[in-house]
């Protein structure tokens, strides 16, 4: 995309480019899809703008309730201009609801509703497949103090709150999601990666039945079909309900 | 074994049968060996016999320091009667090195001496294949309270001191262990299971150029060869210590 720009790394669903300040890149979104620690692979054209203008939507809520984020503003429809962050390998994960990995690694049937939420902690490292981490052994590797991991935790929660009743709105149900953090250039901890139906599982409310339909990745991971509609329903309704006519 | 005894429940290395005191069992120890979830198995003649006679007098030391344990008295060499107990399903391993499976969930090099000592939990669950558990997934499934799983947490890092300093006595580096707890009929939480090579790594201090000389159950898992050898040294370093001639 920029020719005057350094590719700094390229990730499953994302590139990073260097920006002209020091203390900035810019991201750009691919189409890929990736499960199962790229296991599983497929290009869905329109899949790294959608994920692109709904991650900026988001980062733009969380910023005005105060959520340290890295997001600084949309460059053009598949890239973003954020903060340089250096990255904290560990994937937050918080679940409302029991689903996925979760349902497999314990007796919790899929779909029961978690009595509080649940904050799952991932090793972010492709070689071991992600694998579940518990707070002594983050603590054991010296990935961060334990200050900072209380307070991604404490974050998370907060997000937690701002996104399950923003969702709500446009009628989606917030069943689990994943965040990443990473500390700028004077050490804060920032709220990094995307927010989009690749990293949230988003269930559509307009079912009377009770039916489960999931308006996220689950569409590609679980081979249902129709993810750009999934993601392009999202993106409707968050635009819909933010610029009211 | 017993024709006037039922049995309650066969494990992998162990039949549990009724005992004509209602609050006792009667714990026969088997010859098989079993690894990977009982993908590999095999039996060693005598190892039943071993176990049980090392996990007596291990208990024995244990109790001699106040540590609450299932285990009343030898009936036979390869069977102890014990209290009844309800197992709690979740499997305390206390790590001092670094070995076996968190080498291959993180990035801590194998025999790395750790600065203090690392517990991992895990939901002793067959189907599931004993996942890795967090405390907060524990709480969340209501397997037992916070008081208690600090309960057995301490009483674990006591068990380690003692058992650290009695196998360094004999020439043996205590790796590290998997212990199982569970309440008696006054909910009482015991120390259960076994304590033996099957569940503690074990290696050889008595090796000049820091070779790692396995012990325990590791022989059978890496296909080491001489299982009943080791076990019989570890059986005879224990004898020889706690009866001097």
């Amino acid at each position: 995309m920029n020719n005057k720009h350094e590719l700094i790394y390229e990730g499953k669903a994302k590139k990073i480019f260097t920006h002209d300040d020091a203390d900035k890149v810019k991201i750009e979104f691919k189409d890929d899809a990736t499960a199962f620690n790229a296991l599983k692979k497929e290009k869905f054209e329109g899949k790294g703008k959608l994920n692109c203008l709904i991650s900026a939507r988001i980062f733009e809520i969380l910023i005005e309730k105060n959520i340290p984020t890295h997001f600084i503003q949309l460059e053009n429809e598949n890239t973003m201009i954020a903060k340089k962050i250096k990255v904290i390998p560990l994937e937050i994960v918080l679940r409302n609801t029991a689903y996925g990995s979760l349902c497999k690694q314990t007796t919790i049937k899929p779909g029961t509703s978690l009595s509080k939420p649940l904050i799952d902690i991932y090793l972010k490292n492709d070689e071991l497949n992600d694998p579940l981490i518990t707070k002594d052994r983050i603590k054991l590797m010296n990935i961060l103090s334990s200050d900072d991991l209380e307070l991604i935790i404490n974050l998370t929660l907060k997000v937690n709150e701002i996104l399950k009743s923003f969702f709500k709105n446009i009628q989606l149900q917030l069943v689990d999601f994943k965040l990443e953090y990473g500390y700028d250039l004077k050490n804060n901890i920032l709220l990094g990666d995307e927010i989009s139906p690749d990293n949230c599982r988003l269930w559509d409310l307009n079912q009377k039945n009770g039916t489960i339909v999931s308006l996220d990745k689950d569409r590609f991971r679980n081979d249902l079909g129709g993810l750009i509609e999934a993601y392009s329903e999202i993106h409707r309704r968050i635009n819909n309900f933010l610029m009211p006519k």
